[in-house]
């Protein structure tokens, strides 16, 4: 039996007997030709028959087809990568009913719930399938650069006794008759282990109860996590920060073939430094730009997050730019106050052609530190004495960040909706497929 | 201001001035001098005080007190890594009180709610980190064994609309307001995820409401899976696996520095095609061995699955054993019929030292075959509908399998409880930390 060629390879192989395996993209039925355009992980080849009965045979074939296809290999200057499969053989593999999408036509145009609803076929488009290989990129990217730098890998619990962040968006489950939540973050966990590793990543599910139903909004979206210890303060955090965004926009360079199918515009570059600026300049600046203070409130809206990233493309020609020095009033108790400013924090965004998309900064590492921060807010430390213990037993000045996966390659791509660059998106309506 | 010299870099730094930093590990004092063993995530390296101000000064740290030590290296023979620092000055960067197990002893040795209990602190031991840089390393070395054969990593859903495997041990959930389930498992989107990439793989969390207190039983654990297409059958599934389980162990063996460590015996070799009988051959074997004939059970007991262990130790120098035509009866309604004998399946069980540690197989790819196979069991298509939309617009032949990551570390280290070599384990008891 002739060992399977990718549609990728066929280029290489004209002149051979060649077996291809894929799904039936498009059949064209010509008067004297029928073209069988095949799809396989790959990309696509070019069948063509002539031969009477087997142009009969694939006639029938609908659209998504699973097939083998064995015939001669020829060059066609024509073709898709030059070389075209003559009158094959084709064998059916798996039966299809016609799709319910053109999965053919160059670009899918269908409304989002269709897009969604149908997500076992429609993420079967070429374009569509380049994103998510951009997203499983991003995040081997992510992963590589931080193992180059020393860190570990680490899993920890999506089952949790109390919730990291805000009450609010939390949800509650059953556990063996006692209540539990989804982890909102592996923020807690993450800290501990720096105790362990130092430098830890994790890269994993996170659950947000979202009672609002946004174009930015998710139940359950992928969130990927860095920490480190033997930090001076969160500069040193972002400067892993920068090679982390950069490490993840080479693999999608070097890894991704048809990477730009899936860009509504090219792939940024990451500045050697992001351009950075304090919260405090930030709203001075928004105020000077827009003709309207901010000051005085305790975060950027999305209005002013997206001022801030054409100001810096602008300015810098940078489609990142760095707010750090959030006021303390809006983060969690673990944060680390700004030294000298106590109003503000060492905390950080990253904001992406104007769009929040990573949260970070120093937190606190002193136990007694916590039991005050925890005591200023009228916080109990019991429900936390797991996590406490880490402080309690010595550990370094750290800090960390998350990034978003989904608003990441959003941004990258251009899609105006989360959804749409998520395989199986989970929201406030939607629970399957 | 010295770099930080990690401490495994301490041996190429002799007659230098080295600033090293981490924990406390160790204070012993002599006579005429202080010893303090500092530990970081690279290793341990030793300081020697002798000036009588310095020594003062580090006689009232307690132990994994987070310091920064600055002095001079010094070799010595009789010193971890034949170089020493002597008479640092010593900072405390983060200050600790003593912490609940002496984390310096060679082992550790307490009891398993005491290393539970007390995670954020015994995880610090460097026996115990070993066996997550083993996990972490076995993570990453099944990653790049299917990258490397044209994998692509997917993200699926936690939170699903229908219990993949039984109602039984799934976790109910409210989701805003409506029943849904924590997933149980990747398996209904790996496949539907062929349809699109062909080769697909998860690393990530599934949740089994275990209502069983098993020393091999976790409420939530980490899964290995992997999905590919265009097969003949369960065979080229396991060429697959065989290459995974060898790329964990190389990248152990290649990347932890100090995996021996967490051993208690050493590293298996994979042969190069792993010893495979039939379910049938497997219980005649078992009857011969045993006195004690099994046939007409629909799957293997522990027992049995430790003597064909044994079995394959003896017979095959293997540490490793694939069974596989698991009867129908007790395979999930997509496993594969085994051809010709459609009591028997095309599934497998891979063990390892006589433990089930991954179950894989073919799985039907007809649309037709899914709809008879839920008939066959008196079910609805209907709530699997955004499942079956793959089947009934084309799949190739396809299969794969899932690893359990605890109990393949479990397995390595000669751990008797799955709970010992869980960062945060989760199980009827277990919510915190």
């Amino acid at each position: 039996m002739t060992m399977r060629v990718l549609t990728s390879e066929l280029g290489h192989h004209a002149g051979e007997g060649v077996s291809l395996s894929g799904w039936v993209h498009r059949v064209r039925e010509l008067p004297a030709v029928t073209f069988v355009v095949l799809r396989d992980r790959s990309g696509l080849a070019q069948l063509v028959l002539r031969e009477p009965t087997r142009r009969e045979q694939v006639r029938r074939l609908a659209e998504e087809t699973v097939v083998t296809a064995r015939g001669a290999a020829v060059a066609n200057p024509a073709a898709p990568g030059g070389v075209e499969v003559v009158d094959p053989v084709v064998d059916v593999l798996g039966p299809a009913q016609p799709p319910p999408v053109e999965l053919w036509r160059p670009a899918l145009s269908v409304s989002l719930p269709t897009l969604l609803d149908h997500a076992a076929v429609t993420l079967r488009h070429p374009a569509r399938a380049a994103v998510f290989r951009m997203a499983a990129a991003s995040v081997a990217g992510f992963r590589a650069t931080l193992d180059a730098a020393g860190f570990t890998e680490v899993t920890t619990p999506k089952i949790v006794a109390a919730a990291t962040e805000s009450g609010a968006t939390v949800f509650g489950l059953d556990y063996f008759g006692r209540p539990a939540f989804l982890a909102q973050s592996p923020q807690f966990y993450k800290q501990m282990m720096v105790g362990v590793f130092e430098r830890v990543y994790e890269t994993g599910p996170v659950f947000r109860a979202e009672p609002h139903d946004t174009a930015r909004h998710l139940a359950s979206y992928t969130s990927l996590d860095a920490e480190l210890g033997f930090i001076d303060d969160h500069r040193d955090v972002l400067v892993v920060l920068r090679d982390v965004v950069a490490g993840m926009l080479d693999w999608i360079r070097t890894r991704v073939a048809d990477y730009e199918r899936a860009l509504a515009e090219p792939l940024p570059d990451v500045p050697a430094e992001m351009p950075s600026l304090h919260f405090a300049d930030a709203q001075r600046l928004i105020a000077e730009g827009t003709g309207v203070d901010p000051s005085g409130e305790p975060d950027l809206s999305p209005a002013h997050e997206r001022w801030l990233g054409e100001w810096a493309r602008r300015e810098h020609g940078s489609d990142f730019v760095v707010v750090t020095g959030y006021p303390m009033a809006k983060r969690p108790f673990y944060t680390h106050p700004q030294p000298g400013r106590p109003e503000y924090s060492n905390s950080f965004d990253l904001l992406f052609r104007g769009l929040e998309l990573v949260t970070g900064g120093q937190r606190l590492h002193r136990y007694a530190d916590y039991l005050a921060a925890l005591a200023a807010r009228g916080e109990s430390p019991e429900p936390y004495a797991g996590y406490l213990e880490a402080f309690r037993h010595g550990m370094p000045p750290h800090g960390g960040f998350a990034i978003g996966l989904e608003r990441w390659v959003a941004r990258l791509t251009g899609a105006s909706n989360v959804r749409e660059v998520t395989l199986f998106p989970r929201d406030l309506q939607r629970l399957s497929p």
